[in-house]
């Protein structure tokens, strides 16, 4: 069975966000733990978490996080599992605080950065981690990837006749 | 054996950027292609590596690109590997144009970024990956981890004897 | 007969925004093919529509995306014909990221960009390049231009009339 | 023979910068004039050329200018043919300047905007315009597609024996 | 009696925004023109309004106009009169576009920029430099300024005792 | 008894952001004054209240202000007390032009910035301020950063139960 | 004769840029006094100068500032004349931190702004200010704009015949 | 005696920025001990020392870090002293990364912020905190200021006297 999971937003408030990355991690079976800890907050939850994240069977954190966003950060310092960060929207150009506090980490500690509340990203991309050595897990990615495909398709042949002339 | 990372980059202009990247991957001994493959110009070449791509045993994938930098995003759209983006710096507010165009991928296909010339943390996020299922590659990088945390710690050392008072 | 034009966009959702080059190029009697695909969902679809589409009648492309906006880059990599690309508004900077995704192309390759969510500028732009080699088509420019100027010289008659004193 | 394309700049010290659009027109062997006409400064000039381009055999306009980049909308005010804007790099975040000043066009009247110092793209695109009703011209931008790939292939050969392990 | 100022705008659209600029201006009894000109659709009625504007017995000319933003510049460029610049606001990031469109003119042709947005503030200054030999609006423009400073100080006392303790 | 803290706002409309500064100040039970100065209509209140606040019993001045924020820095040019400024969000750019006025001092003068609508922090940032030689104070601080890890915790248990699988 | 106009600047770093207004002012037989004068380390000085500016014989004020740039602002405050503002260059995105503290004022307090390092046009612009009632001032401004017609003219003469094929 | 204030880096590269902050504050005679501490390097070493800050005697604590700059978040998480952050200048945007990752932070956690490369001011801001309650430090800052006022007065004088009539 696949390794678990970890989705872990800094807020609750951040949930209706995140929820998209559960949804696609439970799509792909993957087991998943939803954890609310803040980098500045529960700075001791955080350590305690990454610290202990590989023996307690995860293979891949997600971090959602917004504005000075540490969170990703914070948890790669503890751990050498893959941390995933989705910056939060905030009205601070678009979530751009967001955006560089996750992905501009210097050298040595890296957060895999998806696009602004790209949560859902998030989530496939912790599949394809999983799936390095999963053929299971590949299999259904590319059922996926097939699935999106035929619903552009579909649109497309939609859109096509509307526009018929 | 570990699988192997691609290195991927838009033009040979970029390999003094990438070649860190390419470190790292060597240091963690993981077997490291180098592709100068073209999202623009040679997208045939870019179609053809990313779909035989985990045929021909990779585990992962790094690319690195500027400006309106599509080569991570292309390369995505025909694999289900972990795809890893390195904006490469510009004039353009110091590589905004790379990063966003990078990072903010539609949902669906994901692409993995680090920061602006972040080729180092891109080598290391793909170890990470590699790692998930791999024990002796997860032991190097909790090495590489101590050793930062060593040259720190000698660095802080160093620093406090010079402004003891 | 003037060649066609294509309109392509990568999601449905960027219809009502596209609409507008749609109704632009109508008005000037241009052939007006629209498609729905995605640079990432279905890149096989938009090598086969770029590749073959100068021999398939068209003279020119739209290509409406926004975030990482790849489809103007992608269609462009497949074929000679000019590629405008339109940005499509997001919460990102007001749409910064399709602007820079779709603007900043490398040497060689290049897209034809109009201004965040500018459709009708994306229809105007493809008619005056069909109207190069056609005197009939640019007359029908000419046209417009002299009524966008009546327009706004009704206006200003009837705001300089408002603040009379 | 192909219509003509003019290149017009605001100040010859953006010659450098537009030197590259001359030297691709000449490539594919476009006729080409070059103007120093300023929006701001000559702006009679700029009117009298727009307004009698198309009767004096010109097909395109490219124009370049930086900061508050006015000339390409000035220039498209008084003509049908379709207007390139290039915008020049300033070190106003890397040209955002420029580029906001031309893309950003009201509806009604496009300038079809490349990236920023992009004059060899402008080149291209003028190209691909004039291509439209020309297999000639046609036939030389499909070389010159071939020959950027073959150039990139080369390169790609290079790398790959240099990494080869 | 004082000269005359304009206010023009590139549309009708603008006119809610402008409003503001004429209530400054006729709360200083400077007579008022308004005026709908586009830089790009009626570019000879600006080049007209401008050439004569002095002779017209302007003394100052307020310009509104978003996104590319050349109406000011082209203004400008016709006439020594004064101009001021109103940066329209947009939805690209608050109306940067508008902004740095209208304030980076090139050297030798300037544009005396307010806010985005900043209409009244455009009928002040525009007051201002009509009062620099007219001691009456001299006058009127201190007035004015004691008066902000009394409501303010009024406000100021009100919140002092809501929170007195 | 602590020394007090000034809440300033440069308009009344700023006061439901400001109110979070009021009351973390009054939470942690520093006496605190409320005033509305502007650095632009009642600069003289400005020199006025700066230059007399240490000797009539403040320890620091929480200032907010946005757009062209210049309120902090003004004040802090009068007084050597810490002053403390809140950008306001605006529509520019989610308030960098607040942020950037605010935070941007030169060398001498400086202004400490909290995030944009930061006020409830700024408040915080006071009493650590103040509480520098005052232990009870200290104590109060220390419960709140217990109280907000026991809220944190308790939203983490609750999310952590309804994940369960 | 006409009214002096002050060149004011918070450093006198700020010399090299802001020499460029004296020129023009110098050009246009302008009668100019430079200061340097800092919002925040000699505020009084600021107050004192622009509380009497008036009676002091001086009809305009230039005042050139970087990064939290508030002297015009601050010189604003205390006149009615009206006040230019130059931000000078920085290395936050190319002087936008100055261009925002400066044009960004709130509604009452207008600040007339130029563009980054702007300073030659600050001086045409006071020039244009003080020619309002000004005749021959007015006379040496149509000069001015006549001579760089001729200079671009010339250049653009010089082009064409490099260029000529 | 004042309390000691302890200035952090991530990096001994930032020590030549950070030596400013420290020449400051012993130019007021307060003690300070320096140290390189990462939060994402040595996580365990900044948590030491913040939560062991006040009862070794330090008042305050200064934190210097660039790019995704989580150092004065991560230390402030762990203490109730004041922590004053320095954003380093990077080539993002001329520090836009680090001064976002450090300003942004979430409510009940705030870091004093001061501009880019701001170290100067940080030092100063420091003893403006410790001075609150220390009427020797107090007088220090009024001399500090003072001598500030009078640099800039001698300045004045020089450049009024150079450019006298």
């Amino acid at each position: 069975m696949s390794k678990k999971a970890a989705v872990i937003m800094g807020s609750d408030s951040d949930l209706p966000v995140m929820q998209e990355a559960i949804d696609k991690l439970k799509h792909f079976g993957i087991p998943v733990e939803v954890r609310i800890i803040s980098a500045h907050r529960t700075p001791a939850a955080a350590e305690q978490f990454a610290t202990h994240a590989a023996e307690n069977g995860f293979g891949v954190i997600i971090a959602g996080a917004g504005k000075a966003a540490h969170l990703g950060g914070v948890l790669a310092a503890y751990t050498t599992l893959p941390v995933i960060g989705v910056p939060i929207k905030t009205s601070m150009m678009g979530g751009l605080d967001s955006l560089l506090s996750i992905v501009q980490m210097p050298s040595g500690i890296p957060v895999a950065t998806v696009g602004v509340n790209g949560a859902a990203n998030a989530g496939i991309l912790a599949a394809q981690m999983l799936a390095i050595g999963d053929a299971e897990l590949k299999a259904k990615l590319a059922d996926f990837k097939e699935d999106m495909a035929k619903a552009v398709a579909a649109k497309d042949e939609k859109v096509r006749a509307q526009f018929e002339q």
